[in-house]
């Protein structure tokens, strides 16, 4: 897909140093260190738009918004919306009506989603103020949203996870940089969560990747800044 | 279990970005620059015993050895053997009679195993030069094995995975270093190992690490080396 049709897209994750997103029982385990929190905020801030896939959406209930008052009104001095829109990328977009992610804002809100979820809580949704785009097929068009993204104003695409919509981005070329934090911690499981899951890539088809910077945090923690390379 | 009844252990493990020890096909993916291959041979060069567990014994077959003719030539001029000992941790020890890890050396070789190999592949094992100790439980001991070890003059141990082996370890606390190399690929898959599986650990259980140093290759690989803290 070429790039002018698309936003810069990146991808924010915090892991283990055992490649852990999440313990096993996944209930959001804490990763970040406060510091590494304050950086993301950051780079909430500096985005027009945050993409979550289904299980984050629906297992994690995201806020998505920017904790710092101090950069909502950076943003509002700069004529944009006091938070990026929120955008879920969900085949069956069961979201309940007072969950977080609808409800925390103000916020623009974009759902992506397929038939399997039913017209009625589309109507629910579209209530709850939310722009709903559904698709008649099995799964939501990655390259036909972030298309869709574009025209609608959004340049840099911010996606926090989970592993499938990481994976699914990466499978179709459609990232263009990795901000990876690995936090001084061992969470283990052969079940718990890593931040590219799908099925896997073949090696030919591994993603290389190019190491932009890398920083040290005061508690352990190591910040990595990737392109990925074409 | 006191340290002094133990040798020093330390986990050695190269990871992709997205913490993947290998693609989900499972046939031993590169991963490590030719660069870190040599650290890895002067890691291995520095220590008495090399140890793995099961799955990488009958899966991956390796060889652990010292490649480099120069560092065992040192090891021979400081009187030790030419390669250090390879131990095998594996409840069913179904090695073939030509297996790399049996064949290639020459090296000193320990098998900590159950009683659920059979006493004939046992007997084949001790034939091809192997030591095999059996438990008489459903699982190998883990710290009666470092005791073991310890007691015949093994100081320093690497374990060189994998992620069931490494997970037991640390879940016993009998790991005191962690060498973590992170390669610039994505490999993906949900089902791809990762360095540490097992059950998992509980939040509060979780293991901390503190970093001890910090390097980068000229491929864009990261070396982190890791005390586990108490």
């Amino acid at each position: 897909m070429n790039i002018d049709n698309r936003p810069h897209v990146f991808i924010n994750v915090a892991m283990t140093a055992d490649g852990k997103t999440d313990m096993t029982a996944r209930q959001g385990a804490a990763i970040s260190s406060p510091h590494d929190l304050a950086r993301v905020d950051r780079l909430r801030a500096a985005s027009d738009a945050i993409m979550v896939g289904g299980k984050t959406l629906l297992g994690e209930d995201p806020r998505l918004t920017i904790k710092s008052a101090e950069l909502r009104a950076e943003r509002h001095a700069r004529r944009l919306p006091e938070n990026p829109t929120k955008v879920g990328i969900v085949t069956k977009a069961d979201l309940k009506p007072d969950s977080r992610f609808l409800n925390h804002g103000p916020a623009r809100i974009l759902i992506f989603t397929t038939t399997l979820t039913a017209p009625t809580q589309i109507e629910l949704l579209r209530a709850r103020g939310a722009d709903v785009i559904v698709f008649d097929q099995p799964r939501v068009d990655l390259e036909w949203t972030l298309k869709n993204l574009k025209q609608n104003g959004v340049e840099k695409l911010m996606v926090e996870g989970g592993g499938t919509l990481n994976a699914e981005l990466l499978r179709l070329r459609l990232v263009d940089e990795i901000y990876l934090y690995i936090a001084p911690l061992i969470f283990g499981g052969n079940t718990a969560p890593t931040f590219v899951e799908g099925e896997g890539l073949p090696r030919d088809q591994a993603i290389s990747l190019r190491l932009i910077n890398i920083k040290q945090d005061a508690v352990g923690g190591i910040l990595l800044h990737y392109a990925v390379v074409d």
